[in-house]
């Protein structure tokens, strides 16, 4: 109850055990605070200055090596680490479970997720599975902060026998901590967030691969001109790469998929540049301004230009 | 002179004429004002509806449809218009041009800018084309603000024989308006902005062309997940379509020849994907994070997370 003393509601769980505590699971632990939603926080990390450094910043009261530990006594456990890691994680800490506890997921794929995930778990245990999507390119305990999910979306991914009550929780778990909830079948989660954020990063990721293997352009150049639109890849493609490339194996149909589609219209806009179609160039132009302005409207990004990131650049020119 | 009370020194310029008042042209007109560059700005625009608003917001104080009346009397004229438009514009403003004048541009080409101007410009007038690299994904003449440049480079692609002065003088020019000046051929030019910027704009515009065009997925699925990093991309592809279907139709070479690369690339990724190689792809994902940190620290992007940018969106959440 320390970590809660201003509110007179009793927290939602009492014990909440995050297995991972990067930039996700930090901001789980700031953001549930934030909202008295626990009692308290353990974790656990395999990486000893993680565990400390989470423990020094109060992210957790207690800090574990092995996941199993952090989960004894917990009534809602959240996986936080590299979605290659679940299997692992899940076999290692599903004899340890809580009878009744919740046990849920933050990974940016989600088929998979259940795949290595749902056989691990006892019964009398609820596993639903689930992806906030929100996020920086930042990563580590130090990257979290408590509203990196208001106004965000978090989808819930619970397979058809989940249970009601454990999933009604879990929805009012994400909406205190700043979040609206969808709810879709795993398979569909996958194919959405295959257009919406993995094949985004993965041609994010390759246009700077790219730009950096030019004989007849620097590295250097790329970097004094990127404010021509280059920088703006650049920041997606500074995520964390192990997360990363775990989602692109776990989610390989659906991101070939779109990627075919990606790579069929890139070609024809190849055609029309090659054959100096004016027309279509500009009418495709013309059509992709539809999508920004629906985004804005659902309060997806800021509508000041440039990201009204002004502030933040161009500091060399007034600081002169 | 009553554009610059303040300062004691001469303008560098005393009649500036700007064809073209959009976000380049209005940004200049906000920046030579602020540093006391000019004695008077003129400008023109082909839009009665642009030349009412230019003149409404102070960008000019007189407004012209023909671009030849603008020049009239004016040391410094600079085109500001799609470069389709260039050819046309040299052409009509050719024999107005005053002896001495500077002619130069923003044009985001230069090899196809200097094939359309050069041959309209009289003996002792002095063309030198240029390039601010900055700008937002707004246009018009409302959408100009003096810190456009700031911090930002401006290329200049001289020809072999620009007149000295006349070069020096359009240096200190950009440097007043806030940018730091490199001066390169026009072929250098195309090839460096087609991988940090032309190829970057198109394959926004492509992957946001893609989303849009999807059975299994919505529209308004689309837009509602767009956080996980789709929506970073709908920034630049609501860039003005006019002007950049007059990029790739001018500097189709180069751009070819990038995007031949980035497809190349692009399948190799694919490739390890689809045979799992997470080597390969954690490798490449780590590289890019170096280009990021060189663009930080060249001060071309916001070290801030999310590009700052958590003021401006979320804010559904805060105004709840």
């Amino acid at each position: 109850m320390s970590d809660n003393p201003t509110s007179a509601e009793a927290p939602m769980f009492k014990r909440l055990a995050l297995i991972g505590v990067g930039l996700i699971g930090s901001s789980i632990s700031h953001a549930a605070r934030r909202a008295g939603l626990v009692g308290e926080i353990v974790g656990s990390s395999p990486s000893s200055e993680t565990r400390k450094r989470a423990e020094e910043l109060g992210l957790a009261t207690k800090m574990y090596a092995d996941p199993s530990e952090a989960v004894r006594g917990a009534d809602l456990v959240i996986l936080c680490a590299p979605v290659g890691a679940y299997a692992a994680i899940a076999k290692t800490i599903g004899p340890h479970l809580e009878q009744g506890a919740i046990v849920s997921d933050v990974g940016s794929v989600k088929s998979a997720v259940v795949r290595d995930i749902a056989p691990h778990i006892p019964e009398g245990v609820h596993f639903i599975a689930g992806h906030p999507v929100a996020g920086t390119e930042q990563s580590g305990p130090d990257a979290g902060f408590a509203e990196l999910f208001d106004g965000r979306w978090c989808i819930l991914t619970p397979e058809a026998d989940a249970d009601e009550s454990a999933l009604a929780q879990l929805r009012t778990f994400w909406e205190r901590l700043g979040s609206d909830v969808e709810i879709m079948s795993p398979d569909h989660h996958d194919m959405v967030l295959a257009i919406t954020s993995h094949v985004p990063h993965l041609i994010a990721y390759n246009i700077v691969n790219t730009a950096a293997h030019l004989e007849r352009v620097t590295d250097k150049e790329v970097i004094k001109f990127s404010a021509g639109g280059f920088r703006d890849f650049t920041r997606i493609a500074a995520s964390d790469p192990v997360m990363w490339r775990d989602v692109f194996l776990n989610n390989k149909e659906a991101v070939l998929e779109m990627l075919g589609r990606f790579s069929e219209d890139l070609v024809t806009l190849q055609r029309a540049i090659r054959f100096g179609d004016g027309a279509t160039l500009e009418k495709l132009f013309t059509d992709a301004r539809t999508i920004r302005r629906g985004i804005i409207q659902a309060s997806q990004d800021t509508p000041q230009p440039d990201f009204g990131r002004r502030a933040g650049a161009g500091a060399k020119s007034s600081a002169r």
